[in-house]
């Protein structure tokens, strides 16, 4: 059973901007892990664009739109380099009251706009 | 189990362009509790694109692309102000035919685009 | 149960600048009937641009990102004309040893913006 979908479209040179201008935000919004790639690199703008994306769709999944802990909601590469979440704290709490077992996620971007889409599901 | 899925994605001048030149076209479109917002002010172009674009990924979904009553597909605010999907009339009869028992929908915009996307489900 | 969900976004300008300049990517891409509509005309560049979104959405859901035979998972259209894949060959084999059964998608234009969305769904 399907306990809830959520989409969420970033434009990339507004969230961008927003970043460049915000003293602290890139570090509010993802942990060391979520900004740097398997290799070292800084995560390109686009490929944070879409994990925030993954982050607001998960909210959005869960009915709690407002106050999430960033960190609580983390995208992370599984064994095979894909994007996957890793939930704890807050966000784990709120998914496990729902019967949340198990997450779905993609994310895509090209051009200016960046998407993740989620399902989350009960066992 | 999964009776069918809809995406659908809106470009938000043009839609609001073809709203202004087209007389009528919001009322047959949209629902007056659609068009306004829960504060009573007038709902933005954008939020309206994609309350367009849930009602397209619903007759996606059904596979019914032409022909629909849009207002027999409204987007409404739950208690928690969560959109939400009011089928009923011919909508409502084409789900129940399909076995349609739970509609799960998820809104964005940003920027340009204004996306919707939706499963519906069976019992 | 669902096995895994795949979106993509393509900007269709810059998908169709691609097929222009790079001599025989469109029949790489595209079988044959993949690239002409219904009625026997060439398929515009915003509904190739989804029909290749579709093919890489398949390939996330199946966690295979990479070398994907085009051809083994093609967007044709079902009696009533709706978009479906048709999954053959090695997309096939990769699909039935996951259990997928059931596969859904949808697709969406509008001005610059073309994306696909999957589910595959076990028995």
């Amino acid at each position: 059973m399907i306990v809830g979908i959520g989409i969420d479209v970033v434009n990339v040179p507004r969230f961008a901007a927003t970043l460049h201008r915000t003293p602290g935000l890139i570090e509010r919004l993802f942990s060391l892990r979520e900004r740097t790639t398997e290799d070292g690199r800084p995560r390109t703008e686009a490929s944070l664009a879409a994990r925030f994306a993954a982050k607001e769709a998960v909210a959005k999944a869960l009915g709690a739109p407002h106050g999430m802990t960033w960190h609580h909601c983390e995208v992370v590469g599984d064994s095979a380099g894909r994007p996957w979440l890793k939930i704890t704290g807050s966000v784990l709490e709120l998914a496990t009251e729902q019967g949340v077992v198990t997450w779905h996620l993609s994310l895509t971007h090209d051009g200016d706009v960046a998407i993740a889409y989620v399902i989350a599901e009960s066992g």
